[in-house]
């Protein structure tokens, strides 16, 4: 169960003390932060009834922060390294606030700062370890299969009769993104003899009935370090030449710690002057055709190939909208060209009326033609 | 209170029946979907013993997004445009699945999609103004002061005797984010007299004692739709040059409608050839100052300003992380460069050792200093 608190101290200790009445397990998240009205750990200390002492590890890591960074280090940020003299330290590798663990009646109480980042790597760090050893508990049994470019509804169709097949030993669960679909397969009872064995298969029999070109990776895999891989193994460089998309591609493969190795560079063209002058479209086509065309997005892969150097290119125009569209190409309209070594190939999509899915989804999609255009090109190699 | 319940029906309806006994208005989110692991309208239908009926509103709206859509249509969404009949449609403009409204014994219950910008949307649009006129609420009053560029402890420092003052007339929240903090200033009794003005006379002096320089603006706005404004309405053209960032300022400003007003482009300059043979940075200064320098970061503001042909640019040079610090040049130091007409300024900044807040503070903190030089190039032209 999930509580919302306000930030007054008399709130948050009604409700802390309500839970551990009913909980063995109790999370709080959020109200560590320097700032007055954070006041999570003052309330934390009177309910423990437990008074407030610097944790020395907790201070030299907060320095170590500051010491790096520009801003200068208050008295407020000391106070960060403070926790309750009972509870136990979580270091936060994320930011200053430590989390904090506290045992009453053989209960447990914990407490996390509230920035995503930090709660998060802190879950996963800290919380999840302890909680496993001190539960004995053992971790599910389930994969994710990672997909893009599939709309839900088609794919529930397709997977129908084998998703009735799986019976009680394992569930389904569609997991939508913006242009990205995530299928989780999990086995009800991991520790029944050849979980494993058929998790495996079954993770096989849907690898197949979706077919490899939508099926990007496994579990945490990004879309754009899978590429990344795909090209740095074979010592390859890409460059990108940007309309609708606006940066938004060059912005995902740098995004990937390393991709200096095989990522040359960008340009965004949202100026037709700039897709004739730097990437060396032919004006003409731009009038016989207009810039969201097969014609211009194939000289706009090829012109920045070229003028990048680079072994590979992706390139999209479209009309992101709201406006710019016509009855010929309303809205949604986005053309993508992925030039190879030898070859250009492109297709045009139809992604809708929401400029922010448009964008998103067209740079997805334009990784994964690169993604198939590299394994079947590495492939025709050998 | 907020429950999470798992995707089974039994659970659905006892957390339900629970909160209805217990609350006078319940707000269900999620499990809407077209594929079979979302029953949340069959545990409805179930709960308020109606069936479940197409509402051919919701119908022919579903139709629409998929006629604009390359994906075809199935039963499955047919079955999304059903709601139980004792129900209210809730319009949902950004997606299939309506909300739905019920009554019960003077309770509201509340059922929307769980995609974010769906709830968000009819949260909005729907579900806000309904309870306003339901309970005869009225709006609280708070205003919202946007700032880039400054921690939490500091300004929580130099805010702290004023704020001592606000007394238990008003309240201040601190809302932070990454390389953005926001600051809410809500009036505790709207309805006393003169609680506008106060509200008024308290956001002046917080602008007066933060300055200027890093407040981009209040409440929704967006800091790369108030650099376009000032660039457009004076009829200004704008072009990037990216390295630390790689695209994300391009980003940025095309997620804005109707940046093609100003934006000519970006360019993406990750590896060094790049640099010199597109933005013609002397090979010179980077074998002597290295690609973080303020001489390379100027000269690449200046090579994107000439040959994209904008009137300003913004140039960013920096190490992200996790690798290539030294040193000299630890992770996070960057460099920011923004030509003007007549002129070119830079400035360097230590950002700390994670890649991806060096990339998203190093995009707002160029954004910031184009703001202010536009804002001072303007006033000075006046």
């Amino acid at each position: 169960m999930i509580h919302s608190v306000s930030d007054r101290e008399r709130d948050i200790i009604n409700t802390l003390d309500n839970s551990v009445q009913n909980s063995d397990l109790v999370i709080l998240t959020g109200g560590l932060g320097p700032t007055d009205d954070d006041i999570t750990k003052k309330a934390l200390a009177a309910y423990f009834d437990s008074k407030l002492v610097i944790h020395q590890e907790s201070l030299d890591h907060i320095r170590k922060i500051f010491s790096i960074m520009t801003i200068e280090m208050t008295k407020r940020n000391i106070r960060q390294a403070e926790i309750p003299e009972i509870s136990e330290a979580l270091p936060n590798s994320q930011g200053c606030a430590p989390g904090m663990l506290f045992r009453k009646n053989g209960k447990i109480i914990i407490s996390l700062p509230g920035v995503p980042v930090e709660m998060k790597t802190l879950m996963q760090e800290q919380v999840l370890p302890l909680l496993f050893r001190e539960y004995a508990l053992l971790p599910g049994l389930h994969k994710t299969i990672l997909t893009v470019g599939l709309g839900e509804s088609v794919l529930a169709d397709k997977l129908n009769s084998w998703e009735k097949e799986l019976g009680n030993e394992m569930k389904l669960a569609y997991l939508p993104g913006q242009g990205i679909l995530r299928l989780r397969l999990s086995v009800t009872d991991p520790q029944k003899k050849g979980a494993g064995d058929l998790l495996e298969r079954k993770v096989n029999e849907l690898t197949g009935l979706i077919g490899e070109y939508h099926i990007y990776g496994f579990d945490s895999d990004l879309l754009p370090a899978v590429v990344g891989r795909l090209l740095e193994k074979n010592n390859l460089t890409l460059s990108v030449a940007e309309s609708c998309t606006g940066g938004n591609i060059a912005r995902l493969i740098t995004g990937i710690p390393g991709a200096s190795a095989y990522f040359k560079g960008s340009v965004t063209a949202y100026a037709n002057d700039i897709k004739t002058n730097i990437l060396r479209v032919s004006e003409q086509d731009i009038r016989l055709h207009g810039a969201v065309s097969k014609q211009v997005v194939e000289q706009m892969a090829t012109g920045i190939k070229d003028r990048f150097g680079s072994h590979y290119s992706i390139a999209t125009s479209g009309i992101a909208g709201p406006e710019g569209g016509s009855a010929e190409k309303p809205v949604g309209t986005t053309w993508i060209a992925i030039a190879s070594p030898d070859k250009v190939i492109s297709r045009k999509f139809l992604l809708g009326n929401r400029r922010d899915r448009n964008i998103v989804r067209a740079s997805l999609y334009a990784l994964n033609m690169l993604r198939n255009t590299l394994i079947s090109d590495q492939q025709n190699i050998k």
